[in-house]
C-alpha cells in the first residue's frame, strides 16, 4: 500500500489551521488538532489494540502469506488466495514488484511471514457472509513470523486488512510494522452502504469500487436499492419486459443475470453481503411499464386520468405476479434477507380510484387508507416468507401496525434525533430487531467538515433496557441518488462512509474526534493511494495524490 | 462530442420529477419540467441564434476546418489548428476515425467545410487574450459550407464551441447539424474561475482538465489562487526557498516554471487569461517559513511568542522583498493584471508587537491599524505599478480607503445579495471598474440543486446609473480549497461553474430556469462524454455515462 510514514504524517500536521476567508465552519464542529495518532493510521480502530515501539522489517523479495498447519482453509480456498494477492499487493505497491527470492535469507527484525489460520472446523470458505457470521480475529505481528487466527474467512479478511494498516514507510522507504498484538470484532453485525442505481444508473465498475472500498472500511452489507421510480435496470429472467420498458435504457442501463451475480461474488470474496431491494408498493413508476395491471390507474373524477399509483392491492394477479417475481428474486440474492422497502405510500391515487374505494367498504377499512397498505404489505411479506428469506423493512411498515415475522428487521430513516431514538425505543420495546440510518443519509451534504456528525451518532443511544439496546443490530449510509452517479459516486461517499464504519464496528468509547480525525486523515490517504478518490477532510496533503481528475 | 440526438434527450425526460424519500429541496427551487429545449444544448446561450428545421450531415471522412481566403490567421496560426483538431475530435469522437477520403463527392445536405475567417488585421494569433479582446463571432451553417467569422483568434475559438454544440446524431446515429445562424458576443469582459491550490495542492493534470472545461464554457479567466497560508507550492526562480520551505513537499508539491509555462499555454491555446494571485499582507504564513523577517513576530507580554503574524509593513527589507518578487511574477505571467489579494487582514500581531506600535505613533496612525494596513498595500501597488501591471484587489482595500489608480479592479466576495449589491454600488460610484464574486463561492455546497441560486445572481443588479453598470466588467466563480483535491474538485466544480458561465456571457434576459435546466443537462452530458466528470443536477441519465469511478 505504500502506507503513510512517520514523517509524512508529520508533514500532514503542516497544512491546517489557520482560519480563511471561506472557513465557515458548523459550529458544533471541533476545529481539529493535527498531530499523528498513536494508533497510527488505524481505521476503524480495533478492540484491543498494542503496538510496541519495536519496528520490524518487510520486504516484497521475501513476504509470504502462508495458511498455518491445521487451518480448515487453505490453497483451495478462493476468498483467502484472492486476499493474499490483494493485499500483498497493497503493502508492496503496483509496478515495482520484485522476484521472489529463492533465497529466503531474513534479518532477525523482519517479518517474512503471516500465518493465516482459521479456527472453525467450517470456516465458511466456500459460503456467503450472514448475519450471524463470526467475524473476529485475533492478529500478533512478531518477527520472522505474523499470525492471524480467525475463526472464519470474514474474520480473516478483517485481519488482513488491519495487518496492512499496521505497515507504514520509514524515513528511507522501507516498509516497517511494528511488533503488535490485535484482539478485534465488530461491534455490531451489520453494517451496510445503501447505494441506489434507480435515480441514476451506476456502472458496474463504480459498484466495484465501492465494494472494495467497502472492504478497506469494514462494512459487511451492501444494501442494494436496485429499482425505484425512475427507472428499473435489473434484468429479471422472469419478466424481462420490466427492464425492457423502465429502465433508462433497455441494453446500456441494466444489470444482467451475469452483472449481478459477478457484483455478489465480487463482495463475497471480501466478506460483504448483498441484499437487495425492491421497494412496493410505492417508489414503483417504473415497473408500471413494462407490467400491464399492476400499478393503481388514478382517476381524475369519474374517468381514468391516464397516470398510475401504487401497486394495485386489489387484484389477485398482483400477487401472483409478486410470487413468481420475490421467488426469483429468492434463487438470484442468497443472502439471508432481501428489503422490501414499505416507505412512502401516497394514498392520493389509490383515493380517486372506484375499484379502490369499494373494495375499502367490502373490507371495513372505511376512510383508513393506512390499512389498505397493511393488507398489500401482510399478504407480500407472506409470499416472501414461502421463499424462505427474512426480511427488512422501513419503518412505516412497522409504524402502520403491520404483523410481523420475529425475526423482521426494522430499517429506521426518519426524524431528527429525538425522533429516530424514540422510534428506536419503540421498535425494540415491541422485541424486534433494528438498523439505523437517519443520522447517515450522507447524500446530504453541507459545508465543512460532514463527517464529524454522523461520526458522532450512535445507535444505542436511545432510552431502553439493556436487552432493548441488543436488539440494534446495525446501521447503514445512505447515498440516495439523485445527485449522484458515476461523477461524484465515490469521493462523495468516502471518507464520509468511513465515519460511520468506525461507529458500527469499533468500541462505544471510541469517540475522540481529534484522534478520528487524525487516523482518517492517513486512512483517507491510503484508500487515495489504492486508487479511490477519497476527498480530504480538511486543508492537508496526501503523499501521493490522487493520479486522477 | 458523439452529441446529444433528440430522442436521447427526449429519454432523459424519463428520469424524473416525483418526489422521493430523500428529495428536501431548498424551497426556493424551482422542481424543472423536462423538455428539450428550442435551443438544444447550447451553452451557454448565444447573444443571436436562428436554428432552422434543415438536417444537414457531416461526415468524418470529408469534414474539414479550412482557412477562408483573406483571413489573417491560417496555416501557421497554432491556436487555430490545434483548436480544429480538438473539435474535429469531440465531433467525430475518438477511435473509430476514419481515413479522410480522396475522393470527396458529398450529397446535396451535406456540410463538408467550415470556413473559418479571422477578420482583423491583428489576428492575435501569437499573443495573449486581454480584457479588451475582442470575443465575437457570426456563424452560418449551411451546405456545404459553413461559414465562421471572427474578428480574432479568440472569438473564432468560441465559434468553434458553439459549432461542436450544433451537432447531434439522428436516431440512426448520423452526425447531424440543422442550418443555423449565430450571431454572439459575451454580456461581459471577465468571465473567471478561482482555483485554490494552497489548501490543497492540484496536480497539473486536475489544472488542464479544468482549463479545457473552462473553454466548453466559455469562461476566458483563470484566477490562480497559487499560494495562501497553507502552502507555498509557486517555485520562484528569485526566492527558490519559498517553495523549499513553504510547500506540502519541496519536489511533489510545487509548480517549476515549466509546469506555470505550460498552464499558461494551454491557457492561451483555449483563449484564457492566466491571473495569479499573491495575496499579501495577510494569508501569508507559508511565506515566512523560507523568507526570514519577512512577517511580523507576534508577543506574548514583552518577549516574542514565536508566532507570526501577516508581512511586516514597518521593514525595508519587506518592501526590497516585494520588489524582487513582483519583478519576477511580472514576467513568468504574462497577462496584463495581477491579483495582490489584500483580504482578511488580523490585526492581533502586529498590536502584540512594540516596534509596529512605535511605528503607529511616529506615523500618527493613533489605534487604527488599518492606517497601516493601508501603508503597506500603497507601497505595494507603487510597487507592481512599475512592473506596467494592472492590479486586483479584494475590496477590503477599497473600503479601508487606499489610494488607487483609476484602472484598478476591486473583486467583491463579501456579505449576502443586500450588502455586495451595496458594495458593487459604492465601488461604481467612486469610478472604479468591479469584479462580482460573492454569490458564486462554489466552495459552500448544499443539498439540492445549487446551480440554481447562483444562477439567479445578476452582477449588475444593483442601485446605479447606466454609467456605474458599465464599469461591471464581470465576475468569478470561486472553488476555495479547504474540501477539494484532485478526487472531487472537477465533479463539483462543473455543471455549478456553468452557471455562473451563462450568467456572464449570455444576455441579462436569458433567465428562464426550465431552459437552463434542459440545456444544462444536456451540456453536462456532452461534458462527461468528453471525459469531464460533470456531475448531475437531478435524477436522469447519459447516453454515455462516465467511464471513470
Amino acid at each position: 500500500m505504500r502506507a503513510l510514514s512517520v514523517s509524512a504524517l508529520l508533514l500532514l500536521a503542516l497544512g491546517c489551521c489557520w482560519g480563511t476567508q471561506d472557513n465557515f465552519l458548523d459550529e458544533d464542529v471541533v476545529e481539529p488538532v493535527i498531530q499523528a495518532s498513536k494508533y497510527g493510521s488505524l481505521w476503524p480502530l480495533p478492540q484491543k489494540v498494542q503496538i510496541s515501539d519495536v519496528p520490524l522489517k518487510l520486504s516484497g523479495t521475501t513476504f509470504e502469506f502462508t495458511d498455518a498447519k491445521g487451518s480448515t482453509a487453505g490453497a483451495s480456498c478462493s476468498v483467502l488466495q484472492n486476499a493474499y494477492r490483494r493485499y500483498f499487493d497493497y503493502i508492496f505497491g503496483g509496478p515495482k514488484k520484485q522476484k521472489m527470492s529463492r533465497n529466503r535469507r531474513s534479518g532477525p527484525t523482519e517479518v517474512t511471514e503471516l500465518q493465516v489460520s482459521i479456527t472453525s472446523p467450517d470456516s465458511q470458505c466456500d459460503g456467503y457472509p450472514g448475519v450471524t457470521s463470526d467475524e473476529s480475529y485475533e492478529l500478533s505481528v512478531d518477527a520472522p513470523v505474523a499470525v492471524l487466527k480467525a475463526p472464519t474467512v470474514w474474520g480473516a479478511l478483517h485481519g488482513l486488512e488491519t495487518f496492512s494498516q499496521l505497515v507504514y514507510e520509514d524515513k528511507y522507504g522501507a516498509k516497517t510494522i511494528n511488533s503488535t498484538k490485535v484482539s478485534d470484532f465488530p461491534r455490531f453485525a451489520h453494517r451496510g452502504i445503501l447505494l441506489d442505481s434507480s435515480r441514476h444508473f451506476l456502472p458496474i465498475k463504480v459498484l466495484l469500487a465501492n465494494l472494495e472500498t467497502m472492504a478497506m472500511n469494514k462494512f459487511n452489507v451492501f444494501h442494494w436499492h436496485i429499482v425505484d421510480d425512475q427507472s428499473f435496470p435489473y434484468l429479471s429472467r422472469t419478466f424481462p419486459q420490466l427492464s425492457q420498458k423502465g429502465a433508462y435504457h433497455p441494453y446500456t442501463h441494466v444489470y444482467t443475470p451475469a452483472d449481478v451475480k459477478m457484483v455478489i461474488e465480487f463482495a463475497r470474496l471480501r466478506g460483504i453481503r448483498v441484499i437487495p431491494e425492491f421497494d412496493t408498493p410505492g417508489h414503483t413508476q417504473s415497473w408500471g411499464k413494462g407490467q400491464m395491471d399492476l400499478l393503481t390507474p388514478c382517476f381524475s373524477g369519474a374517468a381514468p386520468s391516464g397516470t398510475f399509483g401504487p401497486v394495485n392491492p386489489i387484484l389477485n394477479t398482483t400477487y401472483d405476479f409478486m410470487s413468481r417475481f420475490f421467488k426469483e428474486v429468492s434463487s438470484v440474492f442468497p443472502d439471508g434477507y432481501v428489503h422490501l422497502g414499505g416507505d412512502e405510500v401516497d394514498f392520493s391515487c389509490w383515493k380517486s380510484n372506484p375499484d379502490i374505494k369499494k373494495f375499502m367498504d367490502e373490507q371495513g377499512f372505511g376512510q383508513d387508507y393506512s390499512k389498505l397498505e397493511s393488507f398489500y404489505i401482510q399478504k407480500l411479506l407472506d409470499i416472501v416468507t414461502t421463499t424462505k428469506k427474512g426480511y427488512i423493512i422501513w419503518q412505516e411498515v412497522f409504524d402502520n401496525g403491520v404483523k410481523l415475522k420475529p425475526d423482521t428487521l426494522i430499517h429506521v430513516w426518519k426524524g431528527n434525533q429525538e425522533q429516530y431514538q424514540s422510534e428506536m425505543a419503540k421498535i425494540t420495546s415491541a422485541g424486534y430487531q433494528t438498523l439505523l440510518s437517519s443520522p447517515w443519509y450522507l447524500n446530504r451534504i453541507y459545508y465543512g467538515q460532514d463527517w464529524q456528525n454522523p461520526y458522532k451518532a450512535d445507535p444505542q443511544d436511545f432510552k431502553g433496557t439493556e436487552e432493548q439496546k441488543k436488539l440494534v443490530i446495525g446501521g447503514e449510509a445512505c447515498l440516495w441518488g439523485e445527485y449522484v452517479d458515476a461523477t461524484n459516486l465515490t469521493p462523495r461517499l468516502w471518507p464520509r462512509a468511513s465515519a460511520v464504519a468506525e461507529r458500527l464496528w469499533s468500541a462505544k468509547e471510541v469517540t475522540d474526534i481529534n484522534d478520528a480525525y487524525n487516523r482518517l486523515s492517513a486512512h483517507r490517504c491510503r484508500m487515495v493511494e489504492r486508487g479511490i478518490p477519497a476527498e480530504p477532510l480538511f486543508s492537508s496533503f496526501c503523499p501521493h495524490e490522487y493520479k486522477g481528475i
